[in-house]
């Protein structure tokens, strides 16, 4: 297999693809727009799941599990959630296959239909609702606060590699709260959860903001979103928390009674981010090269590399390499010792690049002799020989030095391309030269936004929470706004 | 609620399917024999999968994902397996939903029918050996040792909660080797592995042992098994590990090139455990008054339990509760403090002997003045007043002690359960008072056993691993044996 990738700058979109097959994260499978995640991917993955599920039951929430198929007739109770969700999605009918009475193979049993159709979870609102209807009577029975790691389906009918596909993972939180003030607190609460992930473990800056309400979540009262910037310059939105009011209380129909003995609709939240959030850590940090991990979330931090020409020279590395992997996993450093003799050198450290380890060690005889290794850095791609004593030190505050060097990289890169106009035509300029987030005032229309976004193909990516206020005029159609959001093309 | 549970021996399944639902774990969902796993029984299958995810990754196996469907031809492709699995299933026809004409609700959109039916899987040998194929041309890409989480789908009509549902989560590893032997060794281990975890963990002892041909896995040459006995005399399979030979790499093409430069084709295994394990370890050790936990799986393993007059007395206890959580959670132990002011102490009592919380600490006013607690164990139902100094290191001792009792208890019941038998009626009335394994000899054909299953209900469970040779005559056809096999009703 040829390591040499497409360059960004040839073709951004190409390059991503072959990175994410090459370095071993992901790849198509033969079911239409299902991928699978390949080992390495999945590590990645396991460790965000982690860092998640820690911030979440540290907010208090716990896990459960609920079906993987909904019945039909759940999604027509919230009104604007069946628009937004039961339209392309997996429909199961039968439930038993037969063999073909002609010996073709086995066909599907017409005898097995379903009186009701199945439909795969797009998302789990209609049937946790149908559930808490059970679990609620009282005020003493709320909140609750639930988290499910599941899989769902959505039938894309363009479909990418964690960016975009049929079936994905993800995680869905659906909380159900006495008071409204309470759900909205929950609400803001997650996306902050979500921010403080994205920044500090992914390093990945976020804007955070609310959505407009033609890209709210089907059946959301409020759609609170974490944008982020792709290094083409078109935004990734990367997770979502959302304030359901008492929609879907209503719908199924789920009260409770209050302190004060009063039924009472429950209010509701929901929030999720999915296996969309590798595609993003990908595209924030990558270069033509291959992958560049964070350190907080690559399953192998700091790989050896031993190099040698018999077998006596790899006994002498492998006890030195012995020594620094203790020394390494006592600090909770993930190491890995490649003394694989099926692969030269040269081979494992184009290997390693590819997919990204922080840090590599090469020690060779020479090495040994002068007590050094060398140390590669995978984000600069620099190199330098560093004593044996004191290794460990080093490495540690290498560790927090490139995490720290890949968010600021990042957050440089996202806030040279916000770029505030006051015209349209400036508006579309900077949308096709520079890219990025364009911040222009809106007068608060859906039919400017959606104009806009047919003539640019810009959308509104979130009305920024730390926004101030200003007088202004809609860069589209003159009229008065007085705060600026955030427009751009995105994923 | 009423906490009272009908008594094992008025209505063994009654009591399994009343407590399942008391106790907080599993519920039925409004899908048929779909079911929603609640918080409380998902924070047991956290610790098993926490559990069992660090054996797999120490025997040096990696997690990945693979699709949720299955396109119907690749069942096709080995023949055992299509009967065994192809069958009872969920089958996904359309990609669309659309608003019916006359406006009576969303029906399936019949221009939106799949060329080829997916099936939702019901376990994914075809896909990833279909994947495989991809990822195997030399030896060098071998042993593949790969495990997935996941959700599963088998179209059974009777169904109970953790025992037998539709949909149910499980973990499958799926392993391609070079050689035979290889092969046979993994799918050994990793039984081993999990009648260490039953034994260790789960303190259930279990029998290991090898399948009959009618009972192996649809498409292996041999399957492993542990089976362990519930109070009821009832054998479960708890876990299966298999060899496959190389039936799915020809089935899907699947060939390396040795070392010796020869092109061979793969050799394969699959193993298994799933949420059924939930239902074993309820049956295994729980009684009339609720779950009993074994420490190493139980989400709490010590609740505080305030008893108090006032707001005052409440403030000094939490004072002391919150000092003896502190110490506690230092040692690694998780510790509950229940002071909701909604729920009186009697009601809390019951609420965690429900659910199966093995050490119970109740502190009043007059433990503070005392330097007391009292301590109720779940196992034996038993209480004591124990000095707040040095409580640490009597809980630590305590949890220790509650596994080993429990394993030690379900291990004497379970011998006293296998009951050596040599004559048919001997058998007969075994099973029907006793019950348990009844040891016997078998002459090894399929048709005795089919008969024996016909005329008892008593199946084969395994062919025990630790068996010694003895010669014998089959206890239905007289014919010689050389070796006693387990039968038992299961569940």
């Amino acid at each position: 297999m040829s390591k040499k990738l497409t360059t960004r700058s040839e073709d951004y979109s190409k390059w991503y693809n072959e990175l994410v097959v090459k370095a071993d994260l992901a790849e198509n499978s033969g079911v239409r727009g299902c991928m699978v995640i390949k080992p390495y991917g999945f590590a990645i993955w396991e460790k965000m799941q982690a860092e998640l599920d820690r911030m979440f039951k540290e907010t208090g929430h716990e896990n459960a599990y609920f079906p993987l198929f909904i019945p039909k007739s759940y999604f027509s109770k919230e009104a604007s959630h069946v628009d937004g969700f039961a339209k392309e999605c997996a429909v199961v009918t039968h439930y038993r296959l037969k063999n073909a009475e002609d010996g073709s193979g086995i066909i599907v049993d017409e005898e097995a239909k379903l009186e009701e159709e199945l439909i795969v979870r797009p998302t789990s609102e209609t049937i946790i609702w149908d559930t808490y209807r059970k679990w609620v009577e009282s005020y003493r029975d709320l909140p609750l606060l639930i988290n499910q790691w599941a899989n769902v389906v959505r039938w894309e009918m363009r479909t990418r590699l964690f960016l975009r596909t049929a079936e994905f993972l993800w995680q869905e939180g659906h909380t159900a709260h006495a008071t409204k003030d309470e759900a909205v607190a929950e609400a803001e609460q997650m996306q902050g959860v979500y921010a403080d992930f994205a920044e500090n473990f992914m390093a990945m800056p976020v804007i955070k903001g609310t959505k407009t309400e033609s890209e709210r979540f089907a059946g959301a009262l409020e759609t609170y979103t974490i944008e982020a910037l792709m290094q083409d310059g078109k935004a990734l939105q990367a997770g979502t928390s959302h304030f359901l009011g008492q929609n879907f209380a209503k719908a199924f129909d789920v009260k409770f009674t209050s302190r004060e003995g009063k039924q009472e609709y429950v209010w509701a939240t929901s929030w999720g981010v999915s296996t969309r959030l590798m595609g993003a850590l990908v595209m924030t940090h990558s270069d033509d090269n291959g992958l560049v991990l964070p350190p907080k979330l690559a399953p192998i931090q700091v790989v050896i590399v031993p190099i040698y020409r018999n077998d006596e020279q790899l006994d002498a590395i492998s006890v030195k390499a012995k020594e620094i992997m203790t020394n390494l996993k006592a600090k909770g450093i993930s190491v890995k010792f490649d003394n694989r003799d099926t692969y030269k050198p040269g081979w494992k450290f184009a290997e390693y690049e590819l997919k990204g380890v922080p840090l590599r060690i090469g020690m060779g005889p020479r090495d040994l002799e002068n007590g050094t290794v060398e140390l590669a850095r995978r984000d600069t791609l620099t190199k330098e020989l560093v004593k044996q004593e004191g290794l460990v030190t080093v490495i540690e505050n290498l560790l927090v030095e490139i995490q720290e060097r890949l968010f600021n990289r990042a957050d440089e890169y996202r806030n040279e391309h916000i770029t505030e106009v006051n015209s349209f035509d400036e508006f579309k300029e900077v949308l096709e030269t520079k890219g990025g987030f364009v911040s222009a005032h809106w007068d608060g229309t859906k039919e400017t936004e959606d104009k806009i976004k047919e003539l640019t193909k810009a959308t509104i990516r979130c009305i920024p929470i730390d926004e101030k206020l200003e007088e202004g005029n809609c860069v589209y159609t003159g009229k008065s706004s007085r705060k600026r959001v955030l427009f751009a093309k995105a994923y």
